[in-house]
């Protein structure tokens, strides 16, 4: 049966995203972040907080975009937010990413799973506006709980931090109230300079 | 705003599954699999194999029910699913980790939440029936990927894995035929013994 072949390769192919290293710590600050897990946790974030959209959004579409969304980094690697000359080949290197891995699929599931990845790159609708929201989030949140360890360590500064999450606002005016008081207090207690 | 701040309590508590170790390795067979990653490849198998459910599934009830079936490990540590000695007090170890982990939530998402999980155990509904053969096949590949790695390690026998995949056919009579085959084949190429 070449269909369930093709589908049983590609969930053997994207394991390798567990072994992608992101830039930002666990919230315990004891080692970096797998992208993996990450994304995991920006799927259960959206379970949990959906009710928060600014716009009511399709939670089911909303969490299959995240589920993939960063499946490109297998080949492309996690480019780190902050870093302008890594980004400036960002678009190219994942949209060579997303050709390989997606063909891996059957054809009608490689065109539903690129589209869901390229609707998330553009945040134009509601669902790639939330889904963006809680991938900007959570590594605030995270940088919070170590006490700015990432922030520190790459000199990021309270107006790049603020650029950076200000996304959040087009997903949901309330989890970027909660952003800019996590922003605000993290100035306040000297982990994040200004 | 109370609800918001518990809902972000319970996504930094849940962090910590990062940190819950399988007894399986990675395809790559260089490491263990957490269980947040774990779950993060369970949720896109049903988003890619839900075609071949015996029964047509909600797909977002069974991708929200892989989000947070594991959750308890948290507390209750992964218990192998060969070690029947843990097995038998994994139950009550599993319902008050549920109880406090769960009750982090607001009061409606503590019963959703609740009753997904208990769904997810009891195996009594064509979503759980799907979720549980996902949850026995990937680790199937993972094993077959390594050359039988976690088998040898544990002495597992052929008859032990057709016993542990059993249910995989309630879920899907496709997926459980391939797991047979990849059983059978793991016997004839030596890596699992009978």
């Amino acid at each position: 049966m070449i269909r369930l072949e093709q589908q049983i390769d590609f969930l053997k192919e994207v394991d390798k995203l567990k072994n992608i290293i992101r830039r930002n710590y666990l919230c315990d600050g004891n080692r970096f972040e797998n992208t993996a897990e990450h994304s995991w946790h920006l799927a259960l974030m959206v379970m949990t907080l959906a009710e928060h959209a600014n716009n009511e959004i399709d939670t089911l579409k909303t969490i299959l975009m995240l589920l993939i969304h960063d499946l490109v980094e297998i080949d492309a690697g996690d480019t780190y937010c902050y870093d302008s000359t890594a980004n400036e080949t960002k678009a190219k290197r994942e949209e060579e990413a997303a050709n390989r891995i997606f063909s891996l699929l059957p054809l009608d599931q490689q065109q539903v799973y690129h589209q869901l990845w390229r609707e998330f790159e553009e945040r134009e609708t509601p669902e790639s506006q939330f889904a963006n929201a809680v991938d900007r989030l959570m590594p605030l949140i995270q940088n919070v709980e170590t006490g700015g360890k990432t922030w520190q360590k790459n000199h990021i500064s309270e107006s790049q931090v603020l650029e950076r999450c200000l996304p959040i606002n087009d997903g949901s005016a309330v989890l970027w109230n909660h952003a800019k008081l996590l922003i605000k207090s993290s100035v306040a207690k000297g982990i994040l300079h200004n």
